[in-house]
This record gives C-alpha cells, sequence and structure tokens, in this order.
C-alpha cells in the first residue's frame, strides 16, 4: 500500500512540531521565513504534495469517512453517530470511528491514519483544546472536515451544533416557572464550548428572573451516570438547600436522580431535576426525565450531509448551523412544595 | 493508493458467491474441480495473491485492526471495546470500528474493506447467520480473525466469551435459594449461541430445583432497556403470577425495573429482578442491581492480546476461551414474600 507522506514525517525530520510544519506551507507568516523555506524544501524533498482544498480536485475517492468524538460509549455521541451512519449507508459510504477522550494527540493521529488511508472527509467532535492547525492539517491534505457538538474560533468549516445557551434556558425557565428559586447546575465542564454556553444559558435565566446568581450552586463534574449519582451527596447537603437540579445531560440528570432516590427522597416530588439531550433513556427513566431535546439525529443526518455535498462539489456555507432545542415536560419537574421547601432535609439516608 | 483484489472481485466477474470462489482457493472438495479451476485461472488474470495463512509471512504490518459488533452502543460491548482500544493503544495500534446490527452483509463489507485497506486483523462478535466462509475470507488473505461473545460452529478461530449457561444458572439459583419458585426469563433471542446458552442455564438450574420448566414464562425481546420497559407489562400480566425475572441483560433488567415501578410497584421488595452483565451502571440503578459479572474487560483485554501475539508469530490455541463469571448480589433481589407471593395483583397502575 502506497504511504502518503504526512505533515508529521516532515515535523519529525526537522524538529519542529506539525502545526509549523502545516502553517510553514500555508505561507502563514506565524512561521519565519527562514524555517518556512526549510519546511518547504523538506516536504518536497519527502514528496509530499501540498494540495489546498485538494478535495475539489480530486478524482478518486476511496469511499472512506472518518469519525472521531469523544467516546462513542456515551448515548449522546451514540444517537449522533446512528444518524450519519444511516446517511452514509445510503451513499454506500464506509465509516471509521475512533474515540479521541479529549486527547489532542489521540485526535492529531486518527486525522493521519485517516490521511493515510486515503480518506475521504472526516466528521469530528473536536477534542478539549484542539489546535485550528489540528483541523487544517486534514482540510490541506485534501480531506474536508465537518464539526459537531462542540465549535472551535477561527476556522472556516461547517459547524453542526445544538443551541446548548437557549437550550439551557428553557430548562432553567420551566423551573422557575415552577416556584423553584434555588437551582443548582450539576455536571459539566466549562473547558468547552458547549459547557461555557449551557452555563451562560443558566446565568442568563436566572438574570432575567432577578434572581441571584450563586457559584456556589454550580457543581461541575463528569458528564455521566456515575457523575451524576456521586454528585447527589454535594447536591443534598449545599447549604443553600437547592430544590431543583438542571443537569448537564440526561446521564448526569438519571445518575442524580438514582443518588438522590437512594437517600430516601423522590425525585419529581422533592426535587426537580431536568436533563438535556432527550436521550432514547430520558422517557423511560422512572420518573420519566424531563428534558430538553438537542436534536442528535438532526446534527448526525445534517453533517453527513453536508460532508457527502461537499465531496460532491456543492458547498453549504461554512459557520455554524445551530439546531434549535425544545422542551420535553415529564414527571421529573414539579412545582416548589410550599411546606419544608427543602423537604429532604429530614430523610437524608 | 493500490486496491488489492477482493474475492467478491473475482467473484462477480464470474457470476459465483464470494464464499464459493474463497472455497475454490482452498482447494475444497465442495467446488466442483471445473469451476475451482475456472476460479483459480480468473484469480491469477486479476493478479490475485492468494495466500494461506499469510499473516506469519507478511513483513511489514498497517497497524490496523477492525473490530466489528453488533452495536457499539450497547455499553456491553463498549466495555469490551474500550479493553480491546487500550490494549491496542499500549502496541501503537490503530483500531477501526464498524456495527453490522446481525446484518451478514454489512459485516462482510466491513470485513473487505479492511482488507482492502490492509489490516492486520480482525475482532469480531459475528452477526447472526455468519457463515465460517466470511471469517474464512480474513484469514484465508492473511487477516487473522479473534471472535468475541458469539461462537460459530466448525471454525478454527480463538473465541473469548464468558460462560454464558454457567453465568445464568449462577443468577437463577441465587433467585431459588431466596425462596422463588414462578421465575420468568426476560428478553433476548435464541438465535444466537449466547441465547441458546443463557436459556439452558436458566432450565438447567429450574430442572436441578426440581422446578417445572414453564414454557410461558420465557418472554423473549429486544436485549434493550426499551426492551425491558415494554416486557414489564407482559411480565405483571403473566397469569402465573411469577416473583422473580432473570433478565437476559442488565438493560433489560434496569429496563424492566423502570417499568415494574411505573405500574407502582417496588422493584427488589415485590418483585425480584437479576441482570447480567454487570455493567458499570448496574451498581448505581435504583434499586442496585443484583447481576452476574460477565468479564467484558477480560473479554476485550485478552481478545486483543490474543491477536497481537498472533500477529507477532506466537500462537494462542484456537478455540473456545471461557470466561467464569461471578454473582454481584445487591439490593434487586430479596426474598420471598410470605404473605402475598404476588404482591403486584393489587397494585397495578
Amino acid at each position: 500500500m502506497a504511504q502518503k507522506v504526512k505533515l508529521s514525517t516532515i515535523a519529525e525530520t526537522l524538529g519542529v512540531s506539525t502545526a509549523t510544519v502545516s502553517l510553514a506551507l500555508r505561507d502563514s507568516p506565524l512561521v519565519a521565513a527562514v524555517t518556512r523555506d526549510r519546511i518547504k524544501e523538506q516536504a518536497r524533498a519527502l514528496g509530499y504534495i501540498y494540495n489546498r482544498r485538494a478535495a475539489s480536485l480530486r478524482t478518486s475517492r476511496s469511499g472512506i469517512i472518518g469519525v472521531v468524538v469523544h467516546d462513542i460509549m456515551n448515548p449522546f455521541y451514540g444517537e449522533i453517530l446512528k444518524a450519519i451512519e444511516s446517511e452514509l449507508d445510503r451513499d454506500r459510504q464506509t465509516f471509521i470511528l475512533s474515540n479521541h477522550y479529549d486527547s489532542v494527540e489521540k485526535q492529531r493521529n486518527f486525522i493521519e491514519t485517516l490521511l493515510q488511508l486515503g480518506g475521504d472527509g472526516v466528521i469530528m467532535s473536536p477534542a478539549i483544546g484542539t489546535p485550528p492547525e489540528d483541523i487544517l492539517l486534514a482540510e490541506d491534505n485534501g480531506m474536508p472536515a465537518i464539526l459537531i457538538a462542540r465549535s472551535i474560533e477561527g476556522l472556516d468549516v461547517p459547524i453542526f451544533r445544538g443551541d446548548d445557551a437557549y437550550g439551557i434556558s428553557l430548562a432553567t425557565n420551566h423551573l422557575i416557572g415552577l416556584g423553584h428559586r434555588v437551582i443548582a447546575m450539576v455536571g459539566g465542564t466549562d473547558q468547552t464550548s458547549t459547557g461555557r454556553d449551557r452555563y451562560q444559558g443558566y446565568v442568563n435565566a436566572l438574570r432575567k428572573a432577578n434572581i441571584e446568581v450563586d457559584p456556589g450552586l454550580r457543581i461541575p463534574g463528569p458528564r455521566s451516570k456515575q457523575g451524576g449519582f456521586e454528585a447527589a451527596v454535594h447536591f443534598l447537603s449545599l447549604p443553600q438547600k437547592p430544590t431543583a437540579a438542571v443537569c448537564w445531560n440526561d446521564l448526569v440528570a438519571i445518575g442524580l436522580m438514582n443518588g438522590i432516590a437512594r437517600a430516601g427522597l423522590v425525585p419529581g416530588r422533592d426535587v426537580s431535576v431536568t436533563g438535556y439531550d432527550d436521550l432514547e433513556e430520558a422517557s423511560i427513566a422512572t420518573p420519566s426525565l424531563t428534558t430538553v431535546w438537542n436534536g442528535q439525529s438532526e446534527v448526525g443526518r445534517s453533517a453527513a450531509r453536508a460532508l457527502l455535498d461537499k465531496l460532491a462539489g456543492s458547498h453549504k456555507p461554512d459557520g455554524i448551523h445551530l439546531i434549535k432545542p425544545e422542551m420535553r415536560i415529564r414527571q421529573s419537574t414539579g412545582p416548589l412544595k410550599i411546606n419544608g421547601i427543602n423537604g429532604h432535609s429530614g430523610h437524608d439516608a
């Protein structure tokens, strides 16, 4: 199998970073002219062919599309992947998958492998801290990239994701409408665009309702059931005695409800809990979960479609395509109880 | 990228099946001599190189290993995949993933793509109805296969899976020990080796305890939470009034518990429920799930190790390597209630 010369090979032989090589080959002023020349010479020597936007020039396609996300075991990504897969299947494309677990290096290895395999394109939910150069590495080698779920600043590629700030404000407003005033936000991180947007949506909704924002009510943590389950102890012992929780996602919400139930309280009656995503599981949880539909299937379908269209020569405008979330009201939220606002103080197991 | 000639190309140009081509090239007496010669001639004409056990002769490796399972969104496979991934990572292998959703055709496409990409090996949980020829297609092209979770008759490849019959008998015996006599088996199919073994384990345990086996207590169904949730209505309306359920897996068990709770009953008190697999989620479910540890991480790690060893030249004996399951007793099972054996008759919602 003929191997393409990789940017990393050029980088290694010269002792510079892959990003520097990528920038140099694109004549970026960020790289000193002398280094730029040295890199270009080496690239030529190694037989590296630099094709800017080469995708449009390609005559043959491998039929391989790569997809890389944080963790395919997270059903949020699972539901997106199912939609991507069914769209690609209709087009007889092979899709190959990888997790990056928020390791920029693992993600870069995957992109380089994909280039080596002659991949046609890549759909990715970028790892935390992904430098724009790593996406350009794909693009500049003729392999267009489409982003899902997370944005990266300063990149001209299509991005498909839900409107997180708006979505979380729907959940927060729903709780405020039920009379809750002390509302915690549980799970997640501020290191991703999603995280920052969700926290902002929560803050904005509280402010609009003239409720003071208390940073002590923010309980960050893993975006998993285990994370939600473990946060229950913290949540139930907060001195502010929250009566409701806006959770990062459905997994955290289901875990938190399990933890709350384990402490002898009834979620939906003693404590109101909202999720985010509307996973298939949300409606069969007990109590069924009030949550925000985040359009996973729409994100997956649109991203796959955009990539296939791009490969076929037509161009969807770059930039962010926001999918508008919708509220799904079920049993895990209820009106604030007048007596014993924080009914759980007496029940702790 | 140079493409290998595929068995399917030879098959298509001659109008025969891929399996026939594979058999003919292996001089199988199942293919008529005249057809065999025609196929071999065509293979030569197309430049196909037949390498029996070519893996051991290979001088260069691509570092790519394929993994194909029923559905990566099922956390049972997710946990196996995580173990495979971490083992391959240590060896700097790239792994590419696919679902087959029990489509033999989708699985075959994946194997052929992998051959085209120069894959070093494949780890697979074979689709229902996989003919041995499809595995030989990989093996005969120098890409060794390792099976996980499911067996296929008549194949000389290593298989790593749990001892399903023994595992289910542990769960059934646990319930019998708690005094239960009317025990349903919920979820799953008899179309896989796993399915047949699990049903047999349940039947054997009942017989050993002199409990009559009632086929009406077998509720087959999807191996998902949704499947378990939907089975609750059927389970609760059975005229035999079962007091316990042995579930196909943890997903079915958690779904069933949700359905039972929705009907106003308390799982673990009114109805005892066992799972299978001991997924991460089992211990944080409410009530926490009594289940059988099925060694997913052990299956994944061993399968990856066996493949890497094989690629490195050493040979693990072919055949089935059974991982011994273990009981995990938690809150979802309890002693048979003396009064109102079938306590749920009065509570149905």
